[in-house]
């Protein structure tokens, strides 16, 4: 089964939009077994359009169409499925039927323009629009199959997972139910996971069942990625369960989180099963921490604050830092303990390190000193050499303290 | 004059890697006024690689292949363009010399297939490589012109302005050399700028040089980027400063910088400029400000610190907040007050709000008041209504509370 993709809008060529649909739509059909050679982007014009699609499907059984679908003259991808499928643009009643009611609903006032929406080329299969006010399309041409679905990224990634993926498995004559699951790992680089999980990589390659795949984010550590076909979401999801199972027993404590778990989600969720309070202090990183710490909804209830300590005044008059280098571990677990004290928290994290252009203290770029400050009086600290540029080397203390303080609170009993 | 977008990769096309590549070729071409129609990705395949060239400079004069020029045997953009252009590949001796001084400088030892990158196409010139181990290569064909760059963005960002757009210009019998001038502006929103510089718009729709164009960059702002084309790069700048004018006498201080200024530089400078210190109070930013703050190089000279004053009690105990609500204009004057006092700063920055999901003091999500202290005991407030989710909502604070403090800035003599 293959299955190229065309992304269409003059946006995208002029580089006012990145495309990231085709790369989302790339991701998903590797995940789901299906191959994809080709990928074009092309501007808002019918000629072009209809060429691009046409190429598109010469060496493929499908083709996903992104984009296009709007209201406006500029939206031409249902007339060139229509005029590859060689069938008239139908009125679908039901379709207007939907879209009227999302105005009424929106209390806004529809432009005629939006029943350009309901039409549909005869003999195509509609997909039900949830989201907005796009339906997608399902168009057979010949023993082929062209899917258009909305550029509107949170639109597509729906009427995908919905319609598109299950139709291609089903063309394909696979089991049409497939689930995903991503388990975050923390402190592997991405050849020392592959080699840790080499056995488990041999044995999926002969199965096919999960697939496997490694996804870096940056550092933000590396997602292994399995996913799962089932004639049942039940089935597929036990079959993720063993499988999770797994590689968690190879992976060990690495694996932070599942899916959309972050860092500091976990790290906070720990603290606040203990039923203590949190702070932070801050040189080298300036705010990130807590600006990371603070984008998780619900924060309020574990989190009291934090001090920027970016002068070193700063650290010995307000968090009683000694007089001397600040750039030490001695220094980082002071400012903890200074921003329990200052900030009436149970735990505290500190962090201090030379972010560049200049080395300081003596301490080259890179170093990052980590301290904490637990209710029981102990502390901890360690130092940590970062690679990198001056912002790459701010992202990743705040990753590296986050997951110094989760191993630590992990040896802690409830 | 057309020049299509070939980038290759396998990673591309499992959506591994966005292609932002083509993106940027794109608004570059689009810049320099040259049509961009299709723009396709394609893996490390041979055969699908020429095939995608041959399609790509079907109907255009050009065409720009980005990636692929790597030593592995996965790297076949040079095979590719040897094979459409029918000629063989041959050892280029200087390009070798290059490569194996740049493993001798960084004493690293070369392994023997980076060589193959100093295979070129007979008939082909080479586009000296000065960042990375790969040349460009400039290959014609018949009346046409393909051109290789890397798929690492900064040696591909080089060549393109160095190699590849002075020669596509030199082919279309253009004056031979263009330069860009972004203007940075906040406070309009891109249709409200559009009416005001209609009259610009119109006039260099008629000259065509320079060009006019807005980007959007998320909360940050409208960029207008001016692109001028001249015999020199003086005359260019000449003809830049001219225009750059004409818009600055339109927009006023809502241009708040140029090129690479953000506006957390341009606050910083303004406080530099003044000999002051500073120093901010968080609420529901939460560190954003500090860590936007402090990602300047050479900001420890200015920026004292922070207090993230997220819970209630912060701001009383430690800022000195009154007891009561704490999403008023006057607890953000209080929070800028008592970070002025507690980390001993010129000028203090506060800003308190609601990012939701709840609303908090009667106060509905989205609201964010913003407290200003001077050194001359004087202090500014301001509410404001952001729009979106809590993401949104928090970083549209950051860039709104900075614009804010820009202002009055702006009004106080130097």
């Amino acid at each position: 089964m293959k299955c190229n993709v065309v992304a269409v809008g003059t946006e995208l060529l002029l580089g006012q939009i990145v495309d990231t649909n085709s790369s989302y739509i790339g991701e998903q059909l590797a995940a789901t077994g299906i191959a994809s050679h080709l990928q074009l982007k092309v501007g808002d014009n019918l000629e072009r359009v209809v060429a691009a699609i046409t190429l598109a499907l010469q060496d493929a059984d499908a083709v996903i169409i992104c984009g296009g679908l709007g209201p406006t003259h500029d939206d031409l991808t249902r007339d060139a499925l229509a005029q590859i499928m060689n069938v008239p643009l139908e009125h679908n009643e039901e379709v207007a039927e939907v879209i009227r009611e999302l105005f009424a609903k929106r209390n806004r006032v529809m432009a005629a323009n939006n029943m350009r929406q309901a039409q549909v080329p005869a003999g195509a299969t509609v997909i039900p629009q949830t989201r907005g006010t796009a339906p997608g399309l399902i168009c057979p041409v010949g023993n082929k199959v062209m899917y258009a679905v909305p550029g509107v990224p949170h639109e597509m990634y729906d009427m995908l997972a919905r319609a598109v993926l299950p139709d291609l498995l089903q063309r394909s004559g696979e089991a049409a139910v497939i689930a995903s699951r991503v388990l975050r790992t923390w402190g592997d680089s991405e050849s020392g996971l592959n080699e840790k999980l080499d056995p488990i990589i041999e044995e999926l390659e002969e199965l096919q069942n999960p697939t496997l795949a490694f996804l870096a984010s940056g550092w933000e550590g590396i997602k292994v990625r399995l996913t799962a076909k089932a004639p049942t979401q039940q089935e597929a999801h036990a079959l993720l369960a063993t499988w999770e199972q797994r590689v968690r027993d190879i992976v060990g404590t690495n694996v932070f989180g599942v899916d959309t778990d972050t860092m500091e989600s976990v790290v906070l969720d720990l603290i606040a099963q203990r039923g203590w309070s949190f702070a932070v202090a801050e040189s080298v990183t300036g705010g990130l921490v807590g600006g990371r710490i603070t984008a998780v909804p619900g924060v309020s209830k574990t989190f009291r604050g934090g001090i920027i300590s970016y002068a070193s005044d700063v650290k010995y008059e307000l968090l009683d830092v000694d007089l001397g280098p600040v750039v030490s571990e001695k220094a980082a677990i002071q400012m903890a303990i200074g921003a329990q004290e200052v900030l009436n928290a149970d735990v505290a994290l500190a962090l201090t390190g030379v972010a560049g252009p200049d080395e300081q203290d003596g301490q080259p770029v890179g170093t990052l000193c980590i301290g904490v400050a637990f209710p029981d009086g102990s502390t901890a600290s360690t130092t940590a050499m970062l690679p990198g540029q001056r912002d790459q080397m701010r992202q990743m203390s705040v990753i590296t303290a986050l997951s110094f303080l989760r191993g630590l609170l992990l040896n802690r009993p409830l």
